[in-house]
């Protein structure tokens, strides 16, 4: 197991004397005999004694420290960063990581921490998994040793926060179309100056460190660099922050507007060419979102059990009693179930190197496009009182819409498995 | 036609001069040979010209004057009590009631006043549906003579704002089983005292009539109560906003808590008595609502449909080539259709005496369902983008979700609609 | 109203006197103040005098007439030609067809007539629908004075059979690229020789008259041809029927082979060109289906209502009383209503000349689509006794499949509407 | 692994050296960088060489001698006992009872067999399921030695056929209500007499060894009982075969009618009491299905991406290029790899003694509602072609309807997962 993770065990050991708030043990295994609706496929017999001690601390973390956050951050759409710094404590940044202060835990292990933050909220799991799977992601799979040493520890404590810019206001779905350029600058010597926009950036208004992608100006190709925010010179890297979203309010999102920055070519990643990085570091974002909006899913149906069973209508009825209620739970219980076990399966396959992108495509455009629907049915229990945001099922579902467009929008995963399945594009 | 609406004209004709915001007009018949998306199957064809005058008057208003400002009120969780004295002012209010400065229109074309409310946002519809069917229906169809002539011309002016308190916090799905009580008042002859609570109560908080349904102590049976803020002493009647809604932000929603406040006996409405009261006023309510979340989808329809025109992906494309985007428009537009003929047909029903409540529960579920489904997968066109408050989709999706709950949620029509079918009741 | 049809009425008084095998009255307008689940929007209010009784009179001769024959017919899939001579004698065939013996009425009341026949079965409405619509409506649309008069009194009276060629076994949803040609015979004057296949043609085994489409050779362009078996020398012409179909199985289907079939001049219709021709012909049948399968559906909902009523489960309660059964009929009560009400305003437009072949296409897909996916859950109703065939409703089930594909698949019909809502075409 | 299987793998390697019908080979990994359609989330990667090679061998058999005989079996409704025989010879039945000349395989390996005859039938693999899961399992579980050996051996041979007779007319969804009754013999000591109608029972007509639960006349409780056809005297024991099904045709149903039938009180089962004895069995035919079903919709996954890989419209493209087809197969190939990974876990969890019944209830009901929807969605690619029942696909959405409903009707095990997840029932 992660030494970082073991480290702070001491400290969670005196959390574990105090009531959790809910009365869940999130990774206590469920007896042979009995059905336990949190985890109807019983997955934990699938996980490892360490995988299953990760989870307790990331999901105790999360409900005792992020949970009680988070109603008013999204309401006021406020991301505090020492949040990350906080995750960086625990050990949960950068944690498929070995080496640079990172936990070095299995992608299943890793993923469960995701899951456990999205419990609360995919804003912040949005933000985590920008911080790891895809900043210093990046920076890991392509950087140089150097660029290596310079940031990830930084990195791993949440120090430093990272984005990772590749859309564009108009290329969403078809990145191979950017228009950011990097062009050799035509003074300094070894440097490169970039100049582009990129658009909906979870972290970028307060993030240090840019993982960049742009066409370099004399090939064409498509190449990584690190923005450093310390060393642009004014006027040269704007970050402005998106506002009035409509989900994922309680992470921060923004563009990122290039002018001519100057960036050394050191932080040019230097093999990795065309789409293969961007997608390199996309398709374990993607698996982390997989598993993450299980968490999501989970809670909208603790909560819409809870209510259901607390909730009296009709002579005294807990709605729970009610045959139209009881199914929307079976079947979010299911997919809840049959997700978990997917991504479990993928993560399995991905430590093994056996795992395709295709094979990502697949769990998170199904887990999100289930997660989502379930959600809104669940909501539907709460009737008129979902309009009120304490009730807390209102924001998994705005953000889950969010969650099914980004990093591949259900529809193009659709045709990315259409071609795997048939052999034949039908993008245009 | 109305008189009102007529009178208005002039300034109307003003307005006519200056340039539509869309190129659409709401009210002209699409010619003989060709197909309008906007009207897929030739509504139109069934409504007066009176009807379509009504229609195009107040789809210019609400495209003109309310849809400036919805954005911002909604971002606020603001409502301008002096939308409803525009509305007043354009004889909007209470537009099926004859007499006390009412325009008097057909059922119908006062649902094309909700549709054309309803295209900017389904709180300002909210709102005037409940100054129009719920209030001042109430008091028309069940007052004495003195309270109408006291309270309706003022109410029809959008002068005085009124409220409906019927759902109790324990208590949504079955008001029957109300504990909101009246009790004859121990000292003061001829007055009743109310005490009890009422919550999700549209317009309560600057409301200066309050239709309130109570059970008389001593019966048992439930009857309506016109309370008057001016005549409340303090401490009798409060009516806190619910801040913080996840829908129908642009309109205001309360509770009205009653302790003791007294009321005269002639406030309250002296013949009708049991569910039926309530019952006949959300009838109506709930038949403008049918026709007027025909608006938000339709509006969310014509944004799809533009946005899949504008937005280019893959080799310059248009969103709007693809095989999957032209399914969702295509699904979309086909209910809008559907549920707008529906919605004409039970209007027309309603006018001759024909139309039967589960009627209104069938159009009023399966077309809130609809707006609902289509709006949601509508915004899969948008991708990451809807995100953004500004596309105009998110606001929709959020707002149908409220109006799918309200005045009966989906599942309780379902059982209202299998009761009817079958004879049998299935609600315990 | 019809002379044919009323004039055969005699005849049916006395059926009359008898009593019905099913205690509904299908024509009897249902009172103000209650509820119909047969007809929950109250669509007769739409409905002429004439238009009721030719309903009525159809209806009958259905249910007394056709429906017990239809189980066994199913079974061994045998199509009685006797059935169209029954049609014929009432005056069902043609219907909208003014003179040449046929009974004139309005598109509706001829859509109403398909709709009592699909309440029995999709195959008798079938072989109907291709007699009356496509055959019959070709020879009328486009046939010269001569072909009409020698033809049509004889179809209307179900003792010619017709048959419509369009598809072929390579171009089904493209009937533009179709291969059979014709080309002036080389030595007969006055002949064209035709050569090519076409498959899945309703009636073409025990036709008489066959309408075929094929290119003319030397122009490429499209004509109609009307072929007359009696014509035909040996071996020109071939029309095997499919059998083993998995739906469908009471009407009979069968390809259409042409070897050199020497056909006269005066058999091509004269001036239509291009596709216009055979599309003119569909839109008219894709009415007829847009209200037949309705009835398909109503009488899913109807024997599927009287099951959950009788069938007792779980302390001796009847189905009906389960929520869960409750939803699903009044999800299906929901879409038959809706579907009937835009096949009347879109039959209403069609004889006013303002519907367009896409308003049909959007009746055609929808009602076929909502047709089938409401009788498969109904189905459900029935758990494995719908396996029986003498419950009827698997038979429904099946058919409902083919009427969503044949005469323009669903999908096809999507794209027709995205054509016309986008402006775009997206078939390639 | 199973020395019966190996046993005869002399007799299949000479069927290897033959080329296989299609190209698949069903047990052979794919490789680690590339997407397998057949296998998307590499379910093969957690079976054993054991399990992989028992696949293979029944794969092929089912492929070879199963197939080829299907479509005319389904036609004319006829089933052959010779396919138990030949089950029984390859070591298909019974497989995971350890003993009795069974092959004592794991319940995945079993589960495997199913999914391999499904492919082919659900009739086929019915018939099999009933005699393995339901007849033998009863048997193994809860008969006494005696019986056992009397019974087993020549069942695990296929050369006694089995029935299980649970259902009754009256009694589907709610099997505690049965009727059948058993009472001791008046005269005879030593004997029962039962007197009962049991239905929908696959096998029934041709079983030699029929297990029967009835209710013993003096307790009330349930109790089962092995009725050996060849000791029934004349007129005690009918099984009319039911006919003219709408699935399933290529299985025998039948009824078990019993008049005062007599049976040695040896042939009780001795200890297993109440709905535990039934529902025991139930559960491991139950799960048989789960992995079943998952063969019939690969199977039409196969089939309709061959269609629209070899189908070309308009301007010569493949149907596969167009995106609501890519879409359909996408969705298709996601329910069938999640529904397989479901199913492998909880078999492993059966054999470890860990899963609960609700497990079992959610992975056959989720995977025979996916399997059926998958498969209409699929048809749909077919178009009119599906109608022919050469292109097989037809048959397995006629089947399918059936799992869903048999062995637990879908919505029923909504109810059995909403109690688990409520703690309440809502049956009632």
């Amino acid at each position: 197991m992660s030494r970082l993770l073991f480290r702070r065990l001491p400290a969670r050991a005196v959390l574990r004397a105090r009531p959790m708030p809910s009365a869940r043990t999130y990774a206590s295994a469920s007896p042979a005999t009995q059905f336990n609706w949190e985890d109807p496929l019983w997955s934990k017999n699938l996980l490892t004694e360490e995988e299953l001690a990760i989870s307790e601390t990331a999901e105790r973390y999360c409900q005792e420290q992020l949970l009680p956050r988070v109603l008013q951050a999204y309401r006021d759409e406020h991301y505090d960063p020492k949040i990350l710094e906080e995750m960086g404590e625990m050990g949960l940044l950068g944690a498929t990581i070995d080496g640079y202060g990172c936990a070095g835990v299995s992608t299943v292990a890793s993923a469960l921490i995701t899951r456990a933050v999205e419990r609360v909220d995919s804003g912040y799991r949005s933000s985590m998994s920008v911080q790891s799977s895809l900043a210093m992601g990046a920076i890991h799979d392509f950087g140089t040793a150097e660029l290596k040493e310079k940031y990830l520890p930084a990195m791993a404590k949440g120090k430093l926060i990272g984005a990772f810019g590749l859309t564009e206001p108009n290329h969403g779905s078809d990145p191979g179309s950017m228009e950011t350029v990097a062009r050799e600058h035509p003074q300094k010597k070894g440097y490169y100056l970039l100049t582009g926009s990129k658009t909906w950036i979870t972290n970028s208004p307060i993030a240090d460190v840019l993982v960049v992608w742009a066409k370099l100006q004399d090939t064409g190709k498509i190449r990584g660099f690190l923005v450093d925010r310390k060393q642009c010179p004014a006027g040269t890297l704007e970050t402005p922050a998106i506002k009035n979203k409509t989900g994922l309010r309680a992470s921060i999102t923004g563009m990122i507007h290039l002018e001519d920055c100057p960036v050394p070519k050191e932080n040019m990643f230097p093999v990795v060419e065309g789409l293969k990085g961007p997608f390199t570091c996309l398709n374990s974002a993607r698996y982390g979102i997989a598993l993450g909006v299980m968490g999501a899913l989970e809670d909208c149906i603790d909560r819409a059990r809870t209510y259901a069973l607390e909730r009296k209508q009709f002579k005294g009825n807990p709605l729970a009693k009610y045959q139209l209620i009881q199914k929307k739970l079976a079947d979010a219980a299911t997919d809840a179930a049959y997700g978990t076990l997917a991504a479990i399966q993928v993560g399995r396959l991905k430590d093994e190197g056996k795992a395709t992108p295709e094979m990502i495509s697949m769990i998170k455009r199904q887990n999100c496009d289930r997660a989502l629907h379930n959600a809104r049915v669940l909501q539907e229990i709460f009737g008129g009182n979902a309009v009120s945001d304490e009730y807390m099922i209102g924001r998994h579902v705005a953000n889950l819409y969010v969650t099914q467009t980004y990093e591949g929008q259900s529809d193009i995963h659709s045709l990315i498995l259409g071609r795997a399945i048939t052999g034949i594009q039908a993008f245009v």
